[in-house]
């Protein structure tokens, strides 16, 4: 999407395609900083120190860093050594493994000689695929924009906007471009859709604070930061048209796995006829699992993301803060679960379905 | 309740009865430091800065600072003097408006030489009667946490302890002493009970974190801080046996208005079956309000509250850090109102009762 006008992916090649830039997202949202990938050595840095982060995104750089190890040794060898190392810097990130599958499978039939090119156009392919999955979602959720704010009385107040609110980061820097979750909000800006973003900050990390909030205000998009305690009482006056977020995973029933609080903002929905909205590439479908409460394992966090946050101090400088006494313990889920049952819809590269096991079947019937 | 073993209140006589001590809150949960209060400028000061806030603690610092005015000036001009400076701290807390109204009742009949030391017992009193009215709130909460705790299995995980979810600060730190919701917490821990308590933290002023914790650390209550988007979760997996918050003010059917965040705790505690309640000296009933969500106005405070958090930092310092981009507008709902449809029941000082007009008739009858 658009920084400042200029249009912008999460990574691109450089250096006629014998490298790739990224943007370091641990500067975010206070300064823009991009960097040069020039090995697979630095493609694993910027994964597992989370300079880009979102798992369509690991994918890419992943692909990228096969790519750039083909350069210096593409012989068996080369290969088996880049996927070791790649694979270790994020180890439960299903779309690494995916990504680095795909690149094997690309490679290895080659001839060593060929394999480098062959590894950049894959990698650049992989980039153009997640756009196209994204974009499709992006437009597919714009048709349910579109029939929210024909619904919706327009006067006064906030009733001359189509308010949207959205949990965490599924925006264009979780993903190659568009994003998930914000896909359609983008979609719905650029056709001149009146709309407007509630963004919950999401503690504790603050993706919304920091990266949604940032990619908004960059591409132009209205929104408004909120604390994730305020979304509730906005729905109850009346105040939020539709919730959509992003999902880490899916179950073959349509309960929805995502970043903590989700949960009760779609309870908050539930209670006062909002939709709530789930956007998901289909690779995030997990059909495996049924029960998503029983089944899902939620990932435990360091307490230290509780107690301290980290932002700009007064000097410019990014400083980290502790907020609670010295000594009192925190406890981090990172995730939480929300059934299927308070999920509207799921909105998908594909269309758009009930969260159930019957509405992922219909659209993608050979799964499961 | 205790700081580090020693019994304190939130402010107490000292001087032989001619000054008042408080504790400056703005620098908890890092540094506990005591003022000394030996004027009625100083008091208003202490209200209007916050250095005490919580309602029944305003109108105790308010008698006081009476008290103080009328050490120097006696006379009528002098109350009328004391009451209007005082008045102004915080124009829109009850307690304050109650606790000078009954100082110039006390006082007015009296001849100036008498004044000072009635107004110094009067005061005392108002201190007393809040220490009562929340211990009784305390013991009638504690009947429901030894049900809640015979109900219980225990056994492994978390079930060998009571699990007590709370929001914001309900704490002594917000009364002379016990607190609101969190007086059947410590009677629970200092009857033996197994007691822990999940700590929202409280964005975005984060009362929780800093306040609650402190003073639940300070006491040794067992407790854990977790962000506001945690709550859900944790429910979901039987990991909060029942949860209690306090109020800012209850309408005559039991609707409750309290800190932003507070409905959705009370929703997932409904779609959880774990029970919600809330804790009230009768003041906070508002006889003349039934509709909450249509008829208490809530207060929308400054957005800075969100965009900026402070802590201390590496060097021991308290900081301010901004977390979100420059520019990007932040939304900052102070309150929000539960319907009492979600609330199991309320408690007050003489019993516990159903959130509705009958409930709160039947344990008021002069009452609405």
């Amino acid at each position: 999407m658009k920084v400042d006008g200029k249009p912008t992916r999460t990574l691109w090649p450089v250096a006629g395609g014998h490298a790739v830039e990224i943007i370091d997202q641990r500067r975010l949202p206070h300064e823009f900083v991009t960097v040069t990938l020039a090995t697979a050595e630095e493609a694993a840095r910027a994964i597992a120190e989370m300079w880009v982060r979102g798992a369509p995104l690991i994918g890419a750089t992943a692909a990228y860093g096969v790519a750039l190890a083909m350069l210096k040794d593409p012989t068996d060898a080369g290969l088996k050594a880049a996927r070791a190392l790649l694979i270790e810097t994020r180890p439960t990130a299903i779309n690494l493994r995916w990504a680095l599958d795909e690149m094997a499978a690309a490679l290895s039939p080659l001839a060593p000689a060929k394999r480098a090119e062959a590894a950049f156009a894959r990698a650049a392919a992989i980039c153009d695929e997640d756009v196209a999955i994204n974009s499709a979602i992006g437009d597919h959720g714009l048709k349910l924009f579109r029939e929210a704010w024909g619904r919706k009385g327009q006067g006064k107040d906030e009733r001359d906007r189509l308010n949207v609110l959205t949990h965490c980061n599924a925006g264009w820097l979780a993903t190659v471009d568009w994003g998930t979750a914000i896909a359609p909000i983008y979609k719905a800006f650029d056709a001149g859709l009146p709309i407007h973003v509630w963004v919950d900050e999401t503690r504790p990390r603050n993706q919304g604070a920091s990266l949604t909030a940032w990619e908004l205000s960059r591409h132009g998009v209205p929104h408004t930061v909120i604390v994730d305690n305020a979304g509730g009482h906005l729905m109850q006056h009346g105040r939020v048209d539709l919730c959509i977020v992003g999902t880490d995973r899916v179950t073959a029933t349509g309960d929805v796995c995502n970043k903590i609080g989700t949960y009760l903002k779609a309870l908050a929905a539930k209670d006062n006829g909002v939709p709530f909205y789930v956007a998901l590439p289909s690779p995030t479908v997990d059909w495996t699992v049924r029960d998503g409460l029983k089944d899902i394992p939620i990932e435990e966090r360091d307490g230290a993301e509780v107690t301290h946050i980290a932002g700009r101090n007064r000097q410019g400088k990014t400083e980290s803060v502790l907020v609670t006494p010295e000594g009192s313990p925190a406890a981090n889920p990172a995730f939480d679960v929300t059934p299927a049952r308070l999920v509207t819809a799921l909105i998908t590269e594909r269309g758009v379905c009930e969260a159930s096991e019957k509405g992922l079947k219909g659209l993608f019937p050979g799964q499961g």
